[in-house]
């Protein structure tokens, strides 16, 4: 559902998937859903799906689908979501889960209920599944860095550096939920938290909207572009947040994920800094992560995406930030591609999802990142909103 | 036809171009061919072919097969890809050409004829399709290095570097033609000519094989691996380069590409450092050009490969070597993936040569690189070796 | 005054100014000032002092001192300070400025009144005197940047991380005032001020101390080493803060300085988000500075300290950030030094400070950092600490 | 001896070195020799140093003097090294040690006169000095690259890149015996067989000359800068090479230097491609040097001068180069400095070397490079021109 960027992407990650991995079943790209009926009708064509429909509810009944894959607005993620569980479709559900915790918990418990009965659903954080990414996680996880101390992640983009790019779907909150907080931050809280596999306790946070105004209308490029010019050109008011600054802390292993006070004494988990902004300039798509341990620190930067900087204090007075070419085969989802040095590119990712999300239904377990692991995203994601509106005051999660 | 490493990567290029670029005609991955029945049938499943020959002649004689997609060792190119096209069908023929400069001109005498009756052949030179390595060859053209007068060109791996990785056909010079000079060389070699425009005239080279004998059998791992190892394993000669080192100087643009007497006053044309190996330990896949003008200059790593680097001196005493993500949408083959920042990976590169080959073929016009082309380097492989067999004496194309 | 580290830098710089610089005046190295009479006089002999004095009143009753230069702990500072600048001596004293804003505030009135005479101070924040931000400053001031809209600062270092690193003045904190925030933190801000041409009006802030305790005693290798360990190794409580992350806002250029609301609307000055810690493991000197703008962005680090990375908007599609070599005569200090490429090291920054500060005395004018600059560094500093104890609530500077 | 970039270098080395380090000798500026009395006056002055002479037999002559340290053009290196030492005179001499093989066999001769009684003689190959490359070597030393199988060494500049900039004594062959080759070609040729431990036995080589007049006078910028431009202006012949590629063999550790076949079957040590420019656009002070082993890599690029890149097999599937900050205590000269992290300049180089230099005289030790090394380098130079001039044949040294 959805044929945008994101109905491109997950498109080739279902074609591709069964070419370079077994995959225990073999998924078929049955129907496409978009509202305009002639312009889903091109895309299907295009993207490789057999029938469309216009309205969601008619995919959900039929029989011969197995899987629902949503990829529309945030806004219309819930009610398709908890419809598709029901009807005993599994779903794998973009990013972010839904516009408010109210809505991501509504979908939490459909998705718990779903999977009492073998229905699974999983949420499309998919840098969880970028080789280089699932490195750092699988060296946290072998004790390779030791204790984190350090979380340190950076979302930068600058696609709308430019004040008269045009107004989006993308900068009304009404449809997209918030800015480059839930947008592009969303992937730095979960990245952060699977790989220390610890949750955020609270927040003190920042957000800041540069440009208050946007030009309706106007060439888009990418996801940018600029936009018509002059005083009598329609400008939209921009009601999200361009950037985003948050300091966190995190709750232990087994923390319950309750209220933190941040004036107390450490319990040990890391501390964390967090930026999402649209407005680098020059930074393109700098999804960037750094974790400091007391044995090692790991550092990445999607603008080389096929690379984990490692640095192990092990190697001693001459250690030094190893950059790691993940292209090799005993790393994480590499060896189904090429030979070692020739990288992956960006819709890789989702390949690696699709593989993901099909072992774990035929193997009858939960998928991950479940919509509990999206829903405490979200929580994140809305204490975050809450400390900026506080004073940036400390905000439990 | 080949199913392995390119077999693959071929695949899903002719699977993928079409969802991604609008193309004037629309592939059909009709039949594979390999001379294991079962093998072949097995890999025609998995990467999406509608049938399976174990004769190659089988195919051309198939009234519905327009193009031919040649993935076998380089020793049965040319018999195939003449047969092809006297066959009326074009060709896509993986690279090196051939095994010697004397097959090779037969396969560009065929191909030219058979341009002449509109049926065209392309050689697999796969990185000209690296949006990087082509907005390099942009820039060259619209005049920003000014006058090229350094090219250094390095292909580095070490797959082999592990003394006892096992014995393999690409260490066979009768089946592969020659090491490290022919398969990784070769890309280099016709990087360089296509980027400046110019050919190679002349060359000195040395040529190493650091290690004589490898163990037959042992464990594959991507490439290289890791063999037998014991006084009573059979082990079985090198025949082939593991490295090659030349340099070479570069006919005008309007060269006749005849001798060139390397003591003589430069004609104005740049020199070129070249070194491709299988034994630099540490570097995967660095594929590697730089080139230095007299405006600007640029530099680009396949290790990064969406990234090009380029320095003009028209920025000043603030210029800076500028670290390009090739992801804009002005950039070429760019415009069809997805938004700036998010980059491509190695077998992008297959799929955009579908769209250039399938594309000229529909309009009736030569694709490049030609039969020719790749004569031209199979012609400056020669030249090196006879250099390198000669004492490194100055050797001309 | 102070014979350790800074001394060390202090001495090599005033002796090396004149040799690469025309000075207006001829620095002379008369007397140094240590405690421990014996330590002292090997001090000066090495570091190349005429004489020595045990109590620094008596350096400043000497009637050949024209200059005095405080590099002894930051408790000490105002009293020396003071009593120098009354005595009509102009005084360089290291950062930072005092341990509270009161000790700062009485030192900035000090000064203002000497000023007045003639009598001149400067603080020393040497980072200011590295090419690369002096060349960054100089974009941002050409208005190369456009508006600034991030300011993104981190200080990493790792000398601590060991948590059997040795107890040391520096994590007393009635000594050295703060920890990593003072130390090294500071160094962020008043490089942010100073590119930026604009104060920070407000902070939120968390300050984390990783290991409460440390071993007294114990080799100290660099700044940290590795202490005694065992049950019965006396182990000193650490006052400090071992890690400081805060956000902030940072008023116009001709702001006052004074309260500012975190949730009104901005006024147009940029965000920033800073961190200062001793605890990233791998990273040894990274003094990070980026800054984008509505027309451009630099970044900096010293682990690469003579390059500065740019990025020009007005480059087009083809930008990139350009890494520049900061080593052209045209940029700041260097045509005094070596040709093009041709690196400097970490004391060239005490050696340029040395030049600016006896030439600013020399023409009769004030040197900068002033004393009132490092005070409002100083004044930011106490609202960060400020913020931190109180629930990382928005803090007015 | 020579006061203008060497001569500040030098100087700056011999007031630094017992500042920083514990010398046996404590080293006096007595007197700087220039031609021009006054110029020599003003240098001496601004660099320290006690007296002058216009006649370098006055210097020799004196009885105070123990070290000559000669910083003059290369064609005069060899007259006063040896006067100087047959007067007992300890000698420290720039390289390249001289402009003729014949020259540099004197040379040699004379030191090892000389060091039977006493007097040392060492040339001026200061990249040795740079921490990261002495890193490199003791990393060889140590064994952890294993058999080195490639030596790669480049020293790319581009201050001749502009075809306008001024004719100089360098671009004078009679003054500066080569071009790019002489000058920096023999840093590459240094330290490739200095870390490697062996002796470069046979090259294959290319000489180019891209600009052959350049205009008489106008403005110099550092090395390079822009002459006057105009029909009238007087060009003086470039006789000296812009640039110089080459191949070559590396005997064996116990080597005796003697010829050596390139047809023939290697004898296992390191095959190497060498490349001197200074028209390489954007490249300032690019001397790199990457070597590949068995068990190991290293590569190193002044232009980021406190880092040795370093790729270990042992790391395993995780290997990656290691980007070492050479700043800890334990590393080569670094001790002496500042605190890990704090890199060192390009004038640090000098200043170990006066140190070496120093140590080894007071211990009566042969310090090293010494003349015979040189000489060994001279002869490479010389087997490079020589193979250029016939084709590009293969030359023993």
């Amino acid at each position: 559902m959805g044929y945008s960027f994101m109905g491109a992407a997950h498109s080739q990650a279902w074609r591709t998937a069964p070419r370079f991995f077994d995959l225990p079943l073999a998924p078929q790209l049955t129907a496409l859903v978009g509202r305009n009926d002639s312009a889903a009708r091109a895309a299907a064509a295009k993207l490789g799906w057999d029938s469309v429909h216009t309205d969601w509810r008619e995919l959900i009944e039929r029989d011969d689908i197995d899987v629902v894959d949503i990829c529309s607005p945030g806004n219309t993620h819930a009610e398709i979501a908890i419809a598709a569980l029901e009807a005993g479709k599994h779903v794998l559900c973009e990013k972010p889960l839904a516009n408010t915790v109210a809505e991501a918990e509504r979908m939490a418990e459909a998705a718990s209920l779903a999977a009492a009965r073998g229905v699974y659903s999983m949420c499309g954080f998919t840098y969880r599944r970028t080789p280089a990414l699932a490195l750092a996680k699988r060296m946290v996880d072998d004790g390779r860095l030791g204790t984190i101390r350090h979380v340190r992640a950076q979302y930068l983009q600058d696609w709308l550096s430019d004040e008269n790019a045009p107004m989006t779907w993308r900068l009304d909150k009404s449809k997209s939920g918030s800015g480059s907080l839930g947008d592009i931050g969303a992937h730095s809280i979960d990245a952060a938290q699977w790989i220390t596999g610890r949750t955020i306790s609270g927040v003190s946070a920042m957000l800041e909207t540069f440009v208050k105004e946007r030009p309706i209308g106007g060439e888009m490029v990418g996801l940018g572009g600029h936009g018509a010019v002059g005083d009598d050109v329609p400008r939209g008011k921009v009601t999200v947040d361009d950037a985003a600054i948050f300091s966190a802390r995190f709750g232990g292993p087994a923390h319950d994920g309750g209220p933190h006070d941040n004036g107390a004494a450490s319990d040990g988990g890391p501390i964390g800094v967090f930026e999402a902004t649209r407005f680098a300039l020059g930074r393109k798509n700098a999804m960037r992560v750094e974790l400091n341990g007391t044995l090692g620190s790991v550092a990445f930067d999607f603008e080389d995406m096929n690379v984990l900087q490692y640095y192990g204090a092990a190697d001693g007075p001459d250690a030094g930030f190893r950059r790691i070419m993940v292209t090799e085969p005993s790393h994480p989802y590499v060896g189904n591609w090429w030979p070692t040095g020739h990288g992956l590119g960006y819709e890789h990712g989702f390949t690696h999802q699709v593989v993901d999300f099909v072992t774990a239904i035929a193997e009858g377990r939960q998928p991950e990142p479940s919509f509990a692991d999206a829903l405490q995203v979200q929580k994140v994601l809305e204490a975050v909103e809450a400390s900026a509106a506080a004073d940036s005051r400390w905000q439990s999660v």
